[in-house]
């Protein structure tokens, strides 16, 4: 890896989260040459400190002023209302990127053209995404699959159908946000707990959910008065709340994952719901996250580079 | 309304809720004489703070030292683990306070003699009540019912079916904590609502819920996403927030409310569930819940001296 001031990358990618902001040097070849992330998401950021945040990290990438300004691809949240700039959202059903909707402007910095990627909108039942269909179109290039189930677990989960290369329909399920609020700041809430998994707790509040279709509101309570009623362990009953959720979500999209295969595309998280969705009997394949994200911002940069041509 | 260093009540009545406080001045009649309330809820105390808060409020009420001990009778969270001192749980079925079971104590203040009611516990599933027995005692003798379904809709709404005069069983919805934690700490939160009811946004997502029995955790995002791409006032997205968990509630209790008259014992929020009961064609009787939670109270004291004679 050389040193970061001898960098000159072709572009620079980013990914750009609630939470996290991951940015790559992308050379001529389209290899990686570079990597740095931080934790300037969106949600540390107003608008005004999305430019700063980004130079943090890829500053010293850019070249002397004067030469032609840096590409910089976008995927996520900057594009998001309160973001950097509010990007378009395309409706579905449509292809996951390749039309190639970008909000382009430049930076305050004149050495950067920015591209924020558009995100997807469904009307009915309403919905929106942005920094999946980047994923998305990653995944559709690395795969040549034209149809197919893709979940994209997480804050905000994502199940999509792929229809003939377009994406056909989607769904979201805010299961991590649900459980950080219940496992940090509810009634459930378990101070003492390690993070360890109970895996055959986890498994039997998936059932409760997906194979005896019980009522999530009805068996959250449920949890906390069996602690009190029986004892516990802190990490058992926020197995059990994760899989009350999980279950609730699987329950909630099994249009999307019955009879199917299913590939998950996400963080630690998927780890999860591979085994859940296993147990309810579907078929997955885990992806790497990183690299459909890296795919589908070459996808978009190629893009860019032909219409320039 | 004499002035409080003139009272000198027959025994004291407390309601320790989570985040209030309630006490009355009892008379040899069984009248009110004063009354007085603070936010001590148990929520804001440790074990060693309830009789200081409680002291705050009632001991302008208490006779000198060398007297016998004022009887106070309590209901509600002084009893939970982490309480005051952790009284027992009954197990349904059973009546729902008059064996009389209370924890007993002497305060560290000897003037006072602390009654703390039992609770009510279900094994299957797991749900646990402290504090709604006693307004369901007051109900039963108020009202002379000896079959009907009550609703206690709160933080944590409690359904109740009596049969023959016993709480047969009962189910805890966590409705109104996680409409807290969503509308004021999550992606849906509103900052600039004014707490206006939406009616029609209301009932349209108890519809969502009830009536076209969709999934809790898939709505929950549209009411974002509908937000996102066609605007909407803040007020109006917590009256669909409040509908979505309302109609969630009613559609996990449906074999409560189905075919039977509800009786709703509650605070402000009462006015919500009726509204929602009414529209999905329950027939609805709201009732006072500090009268319900008085008149259980003097069942209780009722009960002791007896016990005493």
């Amino acid at each position: 890896m050389p040193r970061v001031s001898d960098i000159t990358p072709s572009w620079i990618a980013v990914d750009w989260g609630t939470s996290r902001l991951r940015t790559w040097a992308i050379g001529a070849d389209g290899g990686i040459l570079a990597s740095a992330c931080s934790d300037k998401g969106m949600r540390a950021l107003d608008p005004s400190g999305f430019e700063p945040a980004l130079m943090d990290l890829v500053g010293g990438w850019l070249p002397a002023s004067g030469v032609s300004p840096m590409e910089v691809i976008i995927c996520g949240m900057a594009g998001a209302r309160g973001g950097w700039r509010e990007a378009s959202y395309r409706s579905v059903p449509c292809r996951a990127i390749d039309d190639g909707e970008m909000l382009r402007f430049s930076a305050a910095d004149r050495r950067l053209n920015v591209n924020i990627i558009a995100g997807l909108s469904q009307s009915d039942p309403p919905d929106v995404m942005r920094g999946e269909e980047t994923q998305l179109a990653g995944f559709v290039a690395l795969h040549g699959l034209s149809d197919a189930v893709v979940c994209l677990p997480g804050t905000h989960s994502k199940w999509v159908r792929l229809d003939g290369g377009n994406v056909a329909s989607f769904q979201t399920v805010m299961t991590g946000e649900l459980f950080d609020l219940l496992a940090n700041q509810s009634v459930l809430r378990q101070p003492t707990a390690s993070g360890a998994n109970d895996n055959a707790a986890f498994l039997a509040a998936v059932d409760t959910m997906v194979a005896r279709r019980q009522d999530l509101v009805s068996s959250l309570f449920s949890v906390r008065a069996a602690t009190v009623l029986t004892g516990g362990d802190a990490d058992t009953v926020l197995s059990r709340l994760s899989g009350l959720l999980i279950g609730a979500e699987l329950a909630a999209t099994r249009m999307f994952w019955n009879e199917n295969d299913v590939h998950l595309v996400g963080g630690d998280i998927s780890a999860r719901y591979a085994e859940a969705l296993s147990h309810v009997g579907a078929a997955v394949f885990v992806e790497d996250a990183i690299e459909m994200t890296l795919t589908g911002l070459r996808a978009a940069h190629a893009i860019l580079i032909e219409r320039a041509a």
